[in-house]
Parts: structure tokens; C-alpha cells; sequence
């Protein structure tokens, strides 16, 4: 396992909502690193996101990210931000870092204040346990739903010698980022300047994680952390290492990204909705979340059913501008859909196969324009409605 | 039952996809009608959508209506017009009114083209048979994945006399309509002018099939007809009848679009999402419509589950202006969210039992705006996926 230079992690059971697994979680930078975050654009924003943005605009460092699973610290008022203030301090004191210093998330059920007696006893071995865990035990502590953490690293040669990058995410619904994840943080070791940091950053999110769907539901509490030490000893300022990272960090949030639809609540299926040909980028992306949200077409995904009347429906309903002679759909690499009307292929007997795999692209030309946009998106499954009808009960 | 004077109805089985049920009916007028007719806003309207909207803008009269279900007639081209003009002709020669004289919807899978051979040898007995068949039978012969016939009637006394009206409609899935519902007809035999009649179905259908959602898809055929033929003898033209015969329209409308929701796919409960103090109505209907498709928000009243931060969550991603501290949401008269943070009832124990009914309102106060917006919408089931999942195949 990758693991840049200069960070440490912990992880404990403090009992927030499941038996027998850690889901409080500690990173520690050795020292402080370059931080950058991007946040929800949900206006009921969490507490910890609230306190965490307001942190990054004083300054663009920090020393350590906490989050905690089972309890979103959402809708929860002045009380949950005075709770979110607090699990700082008590995170301070057990590392003899500054609250300040510390970035926090949380994520689980909207609406419950914070279970801080369990956070008080808890914390002490978030201290004790430092350099006892590992990337992999951080991504399994900020679980919910999710079926496998999801980590993504890289090292990247650079002249001034070997940079390292790891990424983990968690989040498997409510999950349709606006602007940033569900829960994720990248770390880096390269010593890099906060502005550039930060650009590249939100430059791979919007080309990531800004770019897939499960539900459509956004979030209340979707962050990212960016986190760069500078342990690694290099420095990254020419365009030309500028562009590795900026790479690297597009390549580990794009691993990320994929593995949310992957672990989509219930997803059996990862389409990958490609719009081309559009009149604008804007229209090319309407077309594609409608048809990635597209209730019958994520069922017959999952049913296994060359339904394309239903793509070609929803593309109908996208509120883009295209004339309806020029759309063409393809599903599978074969095209089902041209001139208004049906091609004559024997689309049930070719798709048959394509049709069991988990990656389905979908390829849709709207016409001669320059627009395009690609969206990853599950499917609507029997295991969806199981996981989310009974989430909280 | 209620029937309209001067109206006649016939039903026979073509065989366009099931066994065993009739699947094509036809009414018709004993003189010719005043026609009015909403229709989807899709951009790819189904051929019947594109015959039948020119026909009415030539001439806003009609003596018949002529309804297949099992096949759509969408998205198949030039050979679909073609098709349909030729099932108009099939009809006219076996009732002896002109082609013109008959209104065309289908309803079905999309992308077939019509089974041209069935439809000339079901035609001739859709002639025999007329005055055979009900409304009821009408209503039934329409369905597709509907569970059961949806109809409604009104009897008014008006200065003049008695005035009928009946409606049918179908449509369990790809319920979002816009400006247009699935396949409803409305039947009435007052004497009334086009322009008047036309004017009011249009606002009856924006108040009612507009305001519903099964799965927040738009299909690609929504039409509804309304005929008012005049044979009651009573005349509708003073200010007083007009509204009577207008209420009358929006009850029978509000009847039948609460009964494509209640028989939505796979659906239990029909959520009343009532939306007001917002900024503006189209605000007001953005929230409403955000919450009412949400796949979260769906599967727990689905579950039964109190969880009302999801439906928090979505009004926050719902582009709505607002003050995050203004909003109030009730479930079933229940209070649960104000000032930002849960209100101290004991929800669960309240909404045990409400939880149970198939009606659950959903009142979301947005602060002190003008603007107000109430949307149906349906639960998301495990029926749902079954259904979807292999409704073609």
C-alpha cells in the first residue's frame, strides 16, 4: 500500500450506531499541510461542514482530519455546531493538536444531535492508537451503507524524486455530488503552493465526483479534503509537474468516483451516460442526469432489457435544444436509435451479452454541436428499495 | 353509471400484446363535438401525438376517439404517421365517419411500429359493435400496467337542464406529465363554444394531471381529450354555468389524476406534498417536485419511516431561494423540522400509525412568500422494480 510520506492514522469503535466496527477515524499530518475542501451545495449544509468552511476561508492549512459514520451532525442547529466545536477540542487534547488545526466530518442520519458521551470516551485512543491504522482502516471506519471501502493511490516520479498520493471515499447514497463528494480525502506528500493546490483540486472534482449519480439526492454533508505536506521532500511549481499531480489527483478521484456508483445502494450496474454533439457542455449534462436519473432506465438496466425507447424518452424530457431527427442512441456500442426511428438491427439477440456486464455505455449523439458531458450512474434495484426503506428503522 | 347523451363506445380484443383482454376501443358522438386536447412536451411526440394535434389545429371539433394500448407508436418515423393515418382510415370505413372526424392515441411499449395486420382485422368489429361497450369497458380496454379502470363522473343541474360528464384515463408508469397527462378522455354533453371549453380544460388539466408524479418521467404519448357534444340540450354560456361546468372538470380531473398516482407502479401510498410561503410558485413547485421524486424520500414512506431528514435534504438541493431557518415540515400533522433542528416531539410514537395509511401529507412551510405549489406523487416499492425491471422482455 502507497502511503505518502508524514501521515499517521487511528481509527476506534466508539459504538455511534454498529456493533463491532471503528467508526471514528484520525489523520494526522506530521506537519501542517496545504488544505483544500470542497464542499456540499445542499443549502441545509452540516454542521462540520459549516465549521470546516469557515476554517479552510481563515487559512488554507491544517494538521489532521477527524470523521466520525452513523451520525450526519445535520439539521441539528446551533446545538450541533457547539457539538461539532467540541468533538475538536476533545480531539485536541488527546493529540496535543489545536482544534484549529483539525478538519472534521461526519456522515449517517440527518437529525440527531451527537452522541457526545460516547465521543468523550472515545477520544482518548484516538491519541493513543496514532500510526496504528492504516489508509485501508480509515476508508472501513467512514462506512455506512457502503459495501467496500474505497481506496485509490498513486506515486508519481517526479525529477525532484518520488511524490505519493492515496484517496478514500465513502458513500453509496443520497449520492448525486454537486460541487463535491459524499465524504473523501486525498493526501499527497508533495510540497505544492495552497493556491495551485486548491485549483487542482476543485478542477478534479468537477471532472470526477461531480460527474456520477446514484440517487440523485444530494447530500447535506458532502466533503472532500485535499491534503498536501510536503513530506516528500518535492516540490511541485513547473507546469510540467504541475500537470503529473494534476493528473495523478483526476485519476485517483476518478477511481473513487467510479467505486461510488459501483457501491451505488443495491447497484448491480455502472452506465456511463455519454452525450456528444450537443448545441452547449450545459444541455450536453441535461441530457445526460435525466437520463442517468431516469427511473425506467435504471430498472431496465438492472433487468437486463434493450429498453431504449425509455433513453430516448428521457432525452425527450431533458428541456435540451436538438432536433429529434438528428439524436442517435447506442447502447452497448449498438446503435438502437436513429432518424426517429429504430435502426434494423436484431438489437435483443446482439445485446443479450453486453447486456450482463457490469459497465454499460451509453452513447448518446445529439446532433452537430460542440457540447459533451459524461455521467456515471447505477442502477435501480430490488436491493435499493431494501437498503433504503429500512436505513433508519 | 353515468354516460353523457349522445355518446357510444366499443371495445374488441386485436391481440396487440396481451391474451385475453380487449385492447382497442373507439367512442364516438352522435354529432360532431366540440374537441379540445393537451398533449405531452416531449420533444419526441408519438405519432398520434403529431397527427392528433394537427387535426385539432385545423378544426377544434372531433366525432370519435380511437385508443389501442400495447404498442406506443413512438419514436418510429415517417412509417408511424403513415401507420396511424391508415388505422383512422381502418375506422372510418367501418362506422361510416371520415377519417378527420377521429382523434388517434396509443399507449404501449415504445419503438414498435403498429401491427398494421391486427388492426384491419379488428377494425370492422369495433364498427359492429358500437353501443356494445361502457365507459367502464373504454376505461379498462386503455390500461396497460394500470391495476384497475380509472373513471369519474359528474351529473349538474344547470338552469337549462341536466349536464353529464364522464372521465376515463390510464397510466401507472412514466407518470410526470407536463401539460398533458397520459391517455385520458372527458366526455360532456353540454352545449358549449370551443374557445371556452378549450380554454377550460386546459386550466383543469394544468390544476390536476400536472400536479402529479409516479416516477418523474414524461412519456413520449400523454394526451388527453376532452369532447363536449351538446346533446343534453343545455347550454353552458353565462358566467354562473361556465363555473359550474369548470369545477365540475377539475373535481373529475383532480379524480383521476389522484388515481394515476394511488395506481402508480408498484405503489402503496400517495404523499400529498403541500408547499407553501415560498418565494414564488414556480419555487414553490420546484421544492414540491424535488421532494416528490426523490428516490430517498420515496422508499421511506414507502418503509413507513419518520425520516424526515431526507426530506430536508431534498428542499435543500432543490434550487429554491430561502432561508434555511424559516422552514417548518410536517408529516401527517406532525411536526418535525423548524428553526433548523428537529422539534422535541416524539415522532416515531406520533407517526406510528398515520405511517400506515395510504395517505400521507407532507406540509413544507418555505417562510413568508406568496408562493404555493401541491404535487401527488407515489412511493417507490419493491413492486416498482418488479415491475420496470421486465416490463418489455
Amino acid at each position: 500500500m502507497i502511503v505518502p510520506r508524514g501521515f499517521r492514522f487511528a481509527t476506534v469503535q466508539a459504538g455511534f450506531r454498529k456493533e463491532n466496527r471503528d467508526d471514528l477515524a484520525l489523520l494526522v499530518s506530521d506537519v501542517p499541510a496545504v488544505a483544500a475542501g470542497t464542499f456540499t451545495q445542499n443549502r441545509f449544509p452540516a454542521a462540520p461542514v459549516l465549521v470546516a468552511r469557515s476554517m479552510l476561508e481563515a487559512r488554507p492549512f491544517a494538521r489532521a482530519v477527524v470523521i466520525n459514520s452513523g451520525q450526519a451532525n445535520a439539521c441539528t442547529g446551533d446545538e450541533g455546531i457547539a457539538n461539532c466545536r467540541e468533538t475538536l477540542r476533545l480531539v485536541a487534547a488527546a493529540t496535543g493538536l489545536e482544534p484549529e488545526d483539525i478538519l472534521p466530518a461526519s456522515t449517517g442520519v440527518i437529525g440527531n444531535q451527537l452522541k457526545m458521551d460516547l465521543w468523550r470516551e472515545a477520544a482518548p485512543a484516538l491519541g493513543a492508537d496514532l500510526g496504528k491504522a492504516d489508509p485501508e482502516d480509515f476508508a472501513k471506519a467512514i462506512m455506512t451503507t457502503d459495501a467496500f471501502p474505497k481506496l485509490s493511490e498513486r506515486e508519481l516520479e517526479l525529477p525532484g524524486g518520488t511524490v505519493r498520493l492515496v484517496g478514500m471515499a465513502k458513500g453509496a447514497g443520497m449520492i448525486c455530488p454537486n460541487m463535491a463528494t459524499m465524504l473523501s480525502v486525498v493526501l499527497c506528500d508533495a510540497r505544492i503552493e495552497a493556491s495551485d493546490w486548491t485549483r487542482m483540486l476543485k478542477e478534479a472534482v468537477n471532472l470526477t465526483f461531480n460527474r456520477v449519480t446514484v440517487d440523485g439526492d444530494t447530500s447535506t454533508n458532502d466533503t472532500l479534503y485535499g491534503l498536501a505536506n510536503g513530506c516528500s521532500g518535492v516540490s511541485v511549481e513547473d507546469e510540467a509537474a504541475m500537470q503529473a499531480l494534476s493528473s495523478a489527483l483526476v485519476s485517483i478521484l476518478g477511481d473513487l468516483a467510479y467505486m461510488l456508483v459501483q457501491d451505488g445502494e443495491g447497484a448491480s450496474k455502472v452506465a456511463r451516460i455519454h452525450v456528444t454533439g450537443a448545441v452547449s457542455d450545459a444541455d450536453a449534462e441535461r441530457v445526460a442526469r435525466t437520463v442517468g436519473h431516469s427511473q425506467l432506465v435504471k430498472t431496465a438496466l438492472y433487468g437486463r432489457d434493450a429498453n431504449w425507447g425509455r433513453i430516448v424518452a428521457a432525452v425527450g424530457r431533458s428541456g435540451a435544444e436538438f432536433n429529434p431527427e438528428d439524436v442517435r442512441v447506442s447502447l452497448c456500442g449498438v446503435e438502437l436509435f436513429r432518424n426517429g426511428q429504430p435502426t434494423d438491427l436484431d438489437f435483443d439477440t446482439l445485446l443479450e451479452e453486453p447486456l450482463k456486464k457490469r459497465d454499460l455505455p451509453i452513447d448518446i449523439v445529439m446532433g452537430e454541436g460542440k457540447g459533451s458531458y459524461t455521467l456515471l450512474a447505477s442502477d435501480l434495484t430490488h436491493d435499493y428499495v431494501n437498503v433504503n426503506a429500512d436505513y433508519r428503522s
